[in-house]
């Protein structure tokens, strides 16, 4: 049973998504299962908010869709009930999908309980159009989770610009509709909370310098922030960091964005941890105005700091996927890193604005130095002693899990540029190693910082090494098991170490005998900085032993102290 | 049994091919179907024109590549056998697919025969990684076909082209190999006939001026073409006319570009009909360079005189796909029209040579005048009259099969503009009486042309005329069958009529009646134009008459009579 309130939501919540694109006609082949968005269309048609055709031929009312959306080069709903209502359109999406065409294909389901299972005019309907569409999307369930209708009405709005974005063509959204299926009438599509629209700054893919000048305007006068994501290519960094400084914006930058090291008082590398402490001058250092890029950063307290934010947020991204899982860009900009920064002009700083985030980066980093001179090396510590000890240039592969998210938080360099990478597309820490001696043969003086079962996971790829005569140095921190679980809620269960710890128990300078490699333990920071300073050669396994328990607490304390000092000193 | 010397220039050709995309490094992950290409990658290694890896655990191989791919952005070849060989690259090719890392995936396969049937380490590789790569490809089987050596060497530079394209991203090529896999060793690579690079000219969106002069420096001094392909949405008409009128070169307008009916002499609208008389004077109007856009031209003769000239052919694509069928494209542009006809200076022009066109243009168009005065209206005269009888800014629909043809080589308007649309992504005749209702919701004053099969195949479709009350006239040519199937070879066979005409031997009239449509049977020429020039008003169905047998032979004697025209008055 769904609740006819959470149904009549969502319901209005796709509406106004689609409304709010500009969809301006409808076509609907009725049928049962699409009772509601049915209603929604009907009366939208009634109040003029749209035009609705109504054809009980799936295939004409397809065809008569691609038809208005040809000739008009604009954007057509095409609806139907679930089944082989669904089949019908296949014929017309093929050709729009040729002839890039946009349509955007709403087709009702069965709720999952009655897919897959014999169920009458239910067909798995999952891709079901194949190749044939640029992309497919499962819509979930009605629910009164705010999350999840934020979801909706950013996947509805999203499918709509991705299917008029260059190459333009058809988009799939399935949408699994539970009895019963009646909403409650009328819809209320102008008082219902009508969510923040995704603007498109242009569908196509140059601005004049006009264009440029108007942007420039609108965020003028504003106490903006750059968030720079991971990205391996064609930083314009130059032009990025003279912008930022003309405009006197803080650009937060993530450690693969590839411009921590960058001697510029605009790079702000510690907002993970500033962040973490959720001080109170986090007050003052709320932007009016963010324009990000690059892919997902990997703080997560950054995404949760955006979400409660919610300020006018432009996404760069010239591929227009908009992958953004914080559902807070209101403006998309088509265009790419080197586009913006060489084309638009700066705004006028704001005072005092970028020396507040400066400050508060420079307590952290003082903070730090004072905690430093302890001997034993940490989780926590190892970043800052990479900081000092890595050669400039160093290239440096991390290891998702603890080490990419350690790295983010303490690896803070001031004016020493290193390259760094992480296989960030899809997190895994399976192919560290090889990927990391992919790295090697490719450059001189090569690091890798991972952790001990992804060491092992990957264990296969240290033969390349051996094969190849590759040069890296591995970092290989020691905690037998998965640190990260230590962090998370299911730590005190009976059967924590054998379904999360899942410690080997094997040594890792076997490995290093099995493959050749010369094999060292660390325990204190003076020797890891020493060792990191000699010239690297062939393959070296660095162990550093650590504890997971220890572990979490250090992290938690670090957070506090830093927490502390921002209290003592930022005013 | 694959011939050893077919194999052999079949690895030649793709291993060239990836040698001019760029492609510097290969990681191999070993087994015996690769056996060919992975012979000639040892050879090419051996030879210093490119750096192999081997790497027994595939696993391992994908995320070596992808760690090369990642930090050099560079594409990587990465290459196995058939079997699970190709399942253990899936973790890296999602994570390449996440971050978009150029990756050329190549997976070796059993010939077709060995497919689904229980063979030993044969699993069906078609789309195997899903939707986890930008684009699949099945290579074909090894063949002395030149057409498939072309099609082989096309797809393959392709593949690199597109994983290189923003987004960057993964592609897939599987190719079939039938035993015995030893080529004839060694590999001529240098003197085997290398094929045409398809160059690129920048992979970034955007050019600056300095680029823009240096590619009108190119193609200055030479006797250029345009070809423009079906467009629905912005073209920029009057750039483009004036880059042409500058440059002195002619337009080739597809009836679909949009651009028939422009009032220029650099539109050449009877290149169809010029070119199937393939008379002696086409040797004068032989191109040095080519600058083509849009879609895939109606025209077949333009396809196979392409594939004959092979001059030099710049595609303006800012999507990268190379849809190039002729695969002539020898540069990659990626701009749109707007972009290159707005910055690109024009070259100076070169005398006589749009004259020349022009000049074969009008005798083609005068050859028509001095025959339509005859007084049926036949399936190659309708365009003629259309183009005299059709109010300015109508919008016209055409169907697929032989009206998009008759209209492609017949239809030559001077100075009057109308909208032209048809369904040319897959070419279907289905669902155009729904498409063109679709287009008649949104305009005023709209024709459709369509022969009966079409007509009765969607007429379904005219339930939504009758319902919204849509102005469109129909004129159906009615040869009771389908006409193009008269032009092919199995015309004289015994069951022609049976499984190719199928005439329906339905009635139009009475199709009219339960739609209330109004309803004329058309004879002559002037009744026709008569017809037409009355003010339209809601559903109109105009029916003419015509005959398969002598439509074909009409076809024949028009070409017979302009070739004629040409040598009479041309020199």
């Amino acid at each position: 049973m769904t609740n006819t309130q959470t149904l009549t939501n969502q319901i209005t919540t796709i509406l106004n998504a689609l409304l709010l694109q500009g969809i301006q006609t409808a076509v609907l082949a009725p049928g049962s299962r699409s009772t509601p968005l049915a209603l929604g269309l009907a009366q939208l048609a009634r109040e003029n908010k749209l035009k609705l055709y109504v054809d009980i031929d799936e295939r004409s009312a397809a065809f008569f869709a691609l038809g208005i959306a040809k000739t008009t080069a604009r954007p057509v709903l095409l609806l139907c009930t679930s089944g082989t209502a669904a089949a019908n359109f296949y014929p017309a999406i093929c050709e729009a999908n040729s002839s890039h065409i946009p349509l955007i294909v709403l087709t009702t389901d069965r709720p999952p309980e009655l897919t897959k299972i014999g169920a009458p005019q239910a067909l798995d309907q999952d891709h079901f159009y194949g190749q044939q569409v640029k992309q497919f999307w499962q819509l979930p369930l009605a629910s009164d989770d705010p999350a999840e209708c934020h979801y909706t009405n950013f996947i509805v709005q999203r499918s709509v610009i991705q299917a008029t974005s260059l190459p333009c063509g058809p988009v799939h959204l399935n949408l699994p509709l539970r009895k019963p299926l009646m909403p409650r009438l009328p819809f209320s599509f102008a008082t219902n909370n009508i969510p923040q629209k995704i603007d498109r700054l242009t569908s196509k893919s140059s601005l004049t310098s006009a264009d440029f000048t108007a942007l420039t305007t609108k965020i003028a006068g504003k106490r903006g922030l750059i968030i720079a994501g991971p990205s391996e290519i064609d930083m314009p960094a130059n032009s990025l960091l003279r912008w930022a400084e003309n405009a006197g914006w803080p650009i937060l930058a993530d450690p693969l964005s590839q411009l921590r090291g960058y001697d510029s008082n605009c790079i702000i590398s510690a907002y993970d941890i500033l962040l973490k402490t959720k001080h109170s001058i986090l007050k003052m250092l709320k932007p009016e105005i963010i324009i990000r890029f690059g892919g997902t950063f990997v703080s997560a307290s950054l995404a949760s700091w955006l979400k409660e934010l919610r300020v006018p947020t432009y996404y760069l991204d010239p591929n227009c996927e908009l992958n953004d899982y914080t559902e807070t860009t209101t403006k998309l900009l088509p265009l790419s890193e080197a586009d913006f920064f060489e084309n638009c002009p700066a705004p006028v700083a704001q005072p005092s604005w970028l020396s507040q985030w400066s400050k508060a980066q420079e307590i952290i980093k003082r903070s730090w130095d004072s905690t430093s001179p302890q001997k034993v090396v940490s989780e926590a510590l190892l970043p800052h002693l990479l900081e000092r000890a890595l050669a400039p240039n160093t290239h440096l592969f991390i290891s998702n899990s603890m080490p990419i998210r350690d790295i983010d938080s303490y690896y803070l360099p001031q004016t020493k540029f290193c390259y760094l990478y992480c296989n960030r597309g899809a997190n895994g820490i399976d192919g560290v190693i090889s990927s990391a001696l992919g790295m090697s043969s490719q450059f001189q003086n090569n690091v890798l910082l991972i952790g001990d079962l992804a060491f092992f996971h990957d264990m296969n790829g240290l033969m390349m090494a051996y094969r190849y005569a590759l040069q890296l140095r591995i970092i290989v921190i020691n905690n037998n098991g998965g640190g990260i679980f230590s962090f998370l809620p299911q730590v005190g269960s009976t059967d924590f170490e054998t379904v999360f710890g899942t410690p080997q128990n094997l040594s890792i300078k076997q490995t290093a005998l099995l493959y050749h490699a010369e094999y060292t333990r660390i325990q204190n920071s003076a020797d890891f900085v020493k060792k990191l300073q000699h010239s690297p050669h062939g393959l070296e396994i660095i162990e550093v032993i650590t504890d997971r328990a220890a572990n979490v607490e250090q992290h938690q304390n670090t957070v506090q102290q830093i927490k502390q000092k921002l209290s003592e000193e930022f005013y």
